[in-house]
């Protein structure tokens, strides 16, 4: 039982590329795409500690976020390839804090710019919405 | 019981104001944006024949979108009024199709250029999924 | 020229429905569809005090999003009233600070509970991306 | 110059992942999420080609979609790999076509069931909005 080292140290690094869909009038990425981008740094960092979020959604736990905060430093542009850096920033009973840094890369892979830095917060619920202990049942099983 | 007359006449009328999250980087709205638009003509079409999606689903129904078929004439723009017209088409045994035509409107009201033409066949599911009579299952309750 | 009195004062208020394309899995509105909902209350804000942000763009001005906070407290659900409470909090140089509070409404307008509440950092930008005073150009031009 | 032979056969194989946002409350993905994931799949056979959609914007070229149908078989579900297939179905003088099938595919790549089909016809825009030829413009620059 217990967590795992890497969940409080692991760094997960996670590329996607910016559709068209994603920008807006401005001629860049639409400030609303980074949410979903943030999401899928956070499902792979899970998947890299272990921990698939589809498995954890089936044996009924949820991870509801309770607040983002995003700060935009440099605009995405269409068809430019980010970078999203996830870190643990904080363990609460229920709750766990994620950090994110979003940086431009070149087709080469090397980085660019920092275009953002993101915070989430998630509760851990289980089956009927309760809070429920990270430690305990974060890794309580396998996938 | 029976299928109201209204709901095979009646055209639905909706508008809704063209959102900057849904322009792209053309400077128009993006194509994919018309999807939730012509969902919204939907959802007030069958509200206006006593019938809301809501308590449709909280009865065990659902309606699939099983096809969407667009054609875009002139591009909606920013802060748009756009009145989107929702008519049925067709009538299947256990399934709907729904024509919509989407126009730009002024501010007083007054339609401007046909936007986009748009028809979506919808299947009506019950409990586990599996097709259910419209003309049975549809207008059984009331919400 | 200055800035109109309502401008620091005004709270606006403006109305939405859930869309079914703004749920998720969880059975309850994805949290990045408040981004677009709380640019509804900003852009009708905006519009209560003269200035709509197309004729803004129109003239070379930009609003560009720099930061968004996001605290969620209670589930919005589909066919749900939003009601989006939108006020100044800060007003700097080249820079605007807007607040939010989303609240589920019933159908007779009155409020249930607060849902989530926000803020929104916004950089006033000219004509090559520069930024321009707020004081002096938000209000320069008519619209 | 001409139009490179590929570009009349080449199929193009593109793989996505199913976000949480692409979800909604009926527990599968969204109808309009198919949209981008389109979208991306047709960026990806143009790049194949030797034609990026950013540079051919960067030329003051433009494709925009004049109509979209999609036939929904099996629904996409959260975390699913989707393999997305885009081939040439009719060139027209200022216009393409395109045809796409979608896949569950496996963790191994293995195919599943065909989930979706769709269809997009695209016009070819220059600089001023005007219809350019495709054979004369599509591949007159490099990339």
């Amino acid at each position: 039982m217990g967590i795992p080292e890497g969940f409080r140290t692991h760094v997960g690094v996670h590329r996607l590329r910016v559709r068209y869909a994603d920008t807006d009038q401005m001629g860049v990425a639409y400030h609303g795409a980074y949410i979903p981008w943030i999401e899928e740094g956070r499902t792979e960092w899970m998947r890299e500690q272990g921990r698939s979020y589809r498995s954890m959604e089936e044996e009924g736990l949820a991870l509801a976020v309770t607040s983002v905060e995003i700060q935009y430093h440099v605009s995405a542009r269409y068809d430019d390839w980010i970078e999203i850096e996830t870190r643990l920033e904080k363990l609460g009973k229920a709750s766990i804090s994620l950090a994110y840094r979003l940086f431009r890369v070149d087709p080469e892979g090397k980085r660019g710019p920092l275009l953002a830095s993101a915070r989430t917060r998630l509760a851990l619920l289980g089956p009927r919405g309760r809070p429920v202990r990270v430690e305990k049942e974060f890794f309580s099983s396998g996938n």
